[in-house]
């Protein structure tokens, strides 16, 4: 199942500043190979269902590695059927009046 | 990597009223297995990342196949390694001095 | 607007366990007077918008001046004008065939 | 309380394609001065608390008038009082080596 998903993942405990963990779960986005967008509060990623929590996953593995603890993760998606839609196609739409 | 989430599936073009989809929902992730808890705004549900998530996929699938076209969902969770903590845990928890 | 929320405050940078922040957290709630519940991964809160994210706001205050530097806040709500409904009725709906 | 938010705005019964519904919330958050940003999952805006959330509900409210009966919405966001922080500086901060 393909789905456009919205990640934020949140280091806790380790600090008010985590963008050293936030530059290590962007490597690890980067290296899936799957189509993806950082911005000011998380990350739109597309792709297989699986592939995509298998990279949530393999993100808080490697924070945990790093030494945090406690990791709070939210993850927004939407899914469809009735026509096959990217993160391209979704800023498209809402910039035509179709 | 064992995980706490609070899910929340929101199917969408098909009225304002869900609780006959959100029916299946609750019947799907019962049949799972994994411990799990239903409250007013979503469900609580503990057991391994690839599970959780699998079920979550299969709860998105079944809406499909009942003609939900698209369907919007979140999903937080927890995940820690400093300690193993169940849902009653953290309840527990707040309910303690400790 | 009356809204049904699902509120999660993370208190980020003072070690994993957070359950003396969750606990102020159900102090300000409960003193409200709004009708809430707290579950696992967070609290179930109804009223008007102004009225549940001003608690939010007091809340993050309170933990601001507990020494949290940072914090996290999830509110995923629902509004609808189609009919009048609590926290209750949604379970109830749920285990109706209505 | 200063506040850097994800919006998300999911118009619930009126079918799967909702970009009509998306440019009002974009044109009310676009007139109300604040700051934002539109991305393929939601929008970002920071401000005071109690401005992002004015918006927020103007938004909810417009989508009814248009007929949406039923609104699910999310908004995250995170407040921090070690130091002023803008959505610029979140990105920013993700390619220095700070």
């Amino acid at each position: 199942m393909k789905v456009i998903a919205d990640l934020c993942i949140v280091p806790m405990g380790v600090g008010p500043s985590v963008s050293r963990y936030i530059r290590e779960v962007r490597t690890i986005i980067d290296g899936s190979g799957l189509t993806y967008d950082m911005h000011a509060n998380g990350t739109n990623i597309e792709g297989e269902m699986a592939e995509v929590t298998a990279v949530v996953e393999a993100c808080c593995a490697k924070l945990h590695e790093m030494g945090v603890e406690r990791i709070f993760c939210t993850m927004a998606f939407s899914t469809r059927n009735d026509k096959v839609q990217t993160m391209v196609d979704k800023l498209t739409a809402l910039n035509s009046d179709a």
